[in-house]
């Protein structure tokens, strides 16, 4: 099981044109503030949240709390200029449980109704075996090589938009979800999806665009031990230590076999 | 003419992963808040930058001369584990900017090469009064009513992605460029388009995605001089005071007929 | 018992004038940033950080533990361009308590040795009732009517500074710490001190600088705990409701008494 | 002549605890954040801002028209929670201009007033010869060695407390002004002292404190330019380069004679 928040800036599009438009630098400047903020504070706690829409974010937060949410949106509010809304929603796939949290904020009022705010409705997970977070941490082979370096920065980018819009729908199939984290690289929670559907994915998505991904999928507790075995995985790929382009590890038995590893894989495991 | 620049971080990539990944949410933060500093440092010259791909991110910088770039670049070295290269591109297009733009980063080595760092190549624009930049702020007609209140997070952000990429290729088109800036909102650098290739342009992608668009577009002798004729623009289109939904406006002749575009319009120019 | 933790930046001094003296504006930004972030990483936490001398920095520790310290010290080395060293000591009084983290991490090299870095060396205190933070929110009778309103800008810095230093020196002979956070408010890490010990200091620093003071003092498990129960009570003193000007509140029974506390003394404690 | 702004939080005390008191770890990464996009943003235009008491800052303005003084507010309107107010005055001493800048403000209403916000009034200086800034860099001799690595944190701490207060009370006697900068570094804007004032200030310091200093002296257009001769000052003055404790650079003369200058001193121009 997975659970996924949503935080939303309570009415925040009037604000942006109230009395008058605001300047696009410093609107620029404040969003992407947040998006670190919320990073660093969700990151406190082992959870990782993508941008999405900037006034629309979406965490992992398997592991924290109604209290840790609480007191999140407390700072932001102590903070910023605005308040923001949060709901989460726990179910077996990452696409079913920002569904869940979508209705509850949805209930409440709109985005921009000037009367709702601070929304706060947080489902938490327990502790039990079965509660883990499943994360693909894709990328383009080389793209240095054959993008950054060789095409003009715009091209890149449509590149890298193009395979980002397939990607994200293709995992949607999957009750998936994928987020650009910059360069070339995306974050996909993916519990439910196994090797073989990544590497179906992989086809399509090479068939419509040209471009080759590969990813390394991690499992565990929070979005964090997930993240950092998704982000182990794909250096063992990039180093060529793997069979195919996708390549999973397990939290839990990673630490285990944490020295057999070291010795057999080179990866230093002393890092985070 | 338009002015143009590329700032790339320096061998990024590799220092990501070295010498183990680094935790994800630091690194969000990391990429975030640089994009914010630069907001912060361009925007104090009336320039603006967009997040691009993070690592590699564009700013328009008509008016922001060589010292400027340099001192911008120093301070990213002063505060930051990482360097960042910058090189500007002018031409009658923006596409074609960044392409002179990119070209010159590339010319000086890979950007993985640890030993190319801090490349500053600025070719800057005088005063003359050709030397505009065209810039349309683009949104979705009722994002929050249709979408943002109606369907689900992840639904909601994979049409705004539909729209966002049907729009980055169809400005291609243009030799304009496009760039996502929250909520339902795009950025458009477009000298030489017109108001009749937008609304063709909005045709094309209401056919594709079934989204329908509007812009406001500015032009002014820098980023921020435009982008507020743009923002004012759209607050006319949302306001029903124009006959199309895309409307022009210039800060020249703006500044002029300023109070009588007020009482006219009823839009306050004394906001920024 | 009182946990205490230094924060150091290694071989920062060097680092500021290598190859040249770097822009201070930046040097500025980049401190006091770090600081900015320490109290929100620390803060999700419980924690409380102070600037001390922005390079060394003290922070109240209880209930944070060597994985929580470890995981602030990486995110630091991932987005600054230097590293930074933490001790704690725990003791009865906070003054106790800095000297040990400080020999803790003297013993280890300079604060200018180059290959001293992140240095981690944290003494965590069990969670038993007797582990409390004391906890004072000192501020100085009404200065805006007697000083930020009438004086010059510089004379009331002045005149604020003079009591910073009175107070902290005064706070040493109890075996506590003083910090300025801002305006006219100091905190104060005092375990052990008792409110005549407070009464008699005040009347010192009022013969000594002609100014009144007053504080309000908390008691908790953590420092914010302490913190509020310490702000509230300086808003009992405010508002005239306590006897004397100085006024402690304890977090356990606080809550306790919570729905009597709101009624008799009109505070709401929904807030945090 | 030299210009200081002082820069004001409106109604700031008031809004810390409405409708209760706030998180004061919120509350100092907040002040800390707001002090730091201060100096990124006037460090933009050359200026430099010293935090003196977070909720009421000064900055150096040489160079800086009010249409900038204009944006950088709006700025913090466009991404705080409060907003500030901002004077400045001109004179030919420090203290003199900040108190004319004070006297602005306190006209306009009281710091707690909430229906006075977002003043502006700025006094510009022209471009002529005489308006510079003489900036004195400060530092303790050593103290690394004799304090940081040998005394306890807090001790240290005091000590340097114990040196603020002495100079910026002596400096007020020439009409200048002291500021902390971090470590065991001041800034002093001081305009009409001389090396020899400062000499003998730094002998009634040692008398009364124990404690040596030197002092690099910049005198430049704009405080940037001041403060980096300042800094090359003091680098001469540690690699016993220079006669005294106390050295002046000035950016003009010392651009025309760079080459000498270099090769003489050994210092190296280039990196700023």
């Amino acid at each position: 099981m997975i659970q996924i928040t949503i935080i939303q800036i309570d009415n925040y599009g009037p604000w942006t044109v109230t009395p008058n438009p605001r300047r696009e630098s410093d609107l620029q400047a404040l969003q992407s503030r947040l998006y670190s903020d919320l990073n660093l504070q969700f990151g406190a706690h082992k959870g990782l949240v993508f941008y999405t829409r900037f006034d629309n974010l979406m965490a992992i937060t398997n592991g924290i709390d109604t209290e840790t949410h609480k007191r999140i949106q407390d700072s932001i509010k102590n903070r910023y200029p605005f308040t923001v809304s949060m709901a989460s929603g726990v179910a077996e796939t990452p696409y079913e449980a920002q569904k869940i949290a979508t209705a509850k904020i949805q209930n409440k009022g709109s985005a921009q109704d000037k009367y709702r705010t601070e929304i706060l409705d947080i489902e938490e997970l327990d502790n039990s075996i079965e509660n883990t977070v499943t994360l693909a941490h894709v990328d383009i082979n080389d793209i240095t090589g054959t993008l950054t370096d060789l095409e003009n920065a715009y091209d890149t980018y449509v590149s890298v938009n193009e395979v980002h819009l397939a990607l994200i729908k293709e995992l949607k199939k999957y009750n998936a979800m994928g987020f650009f984290i910059g360069g070339d690289n995306f974050m996909a929670p993916c519990n439910g999806m196994t090797e073989e559907d990544f590497l179906e994915m992989f086809e399509n998505i090479k068939n419509s665009t040209g471009i080759d991904l590969k990813a390394g999928i991690g499992i565990g507790k929070t979005a964090e031990d997930a993240s950092n075995m998704a982000d182990i995985g794909l250096e063992l790929i990039r180093d060529k230590k793997t069979a195919t382009q996708v390549y999973t590890l397990n939290y839990e038995e990673y630490a285990v076999g944490n020295i057999v590893n070291q010795r057999t894989l080179g990866v230093n495991m002393d890092c985070k």
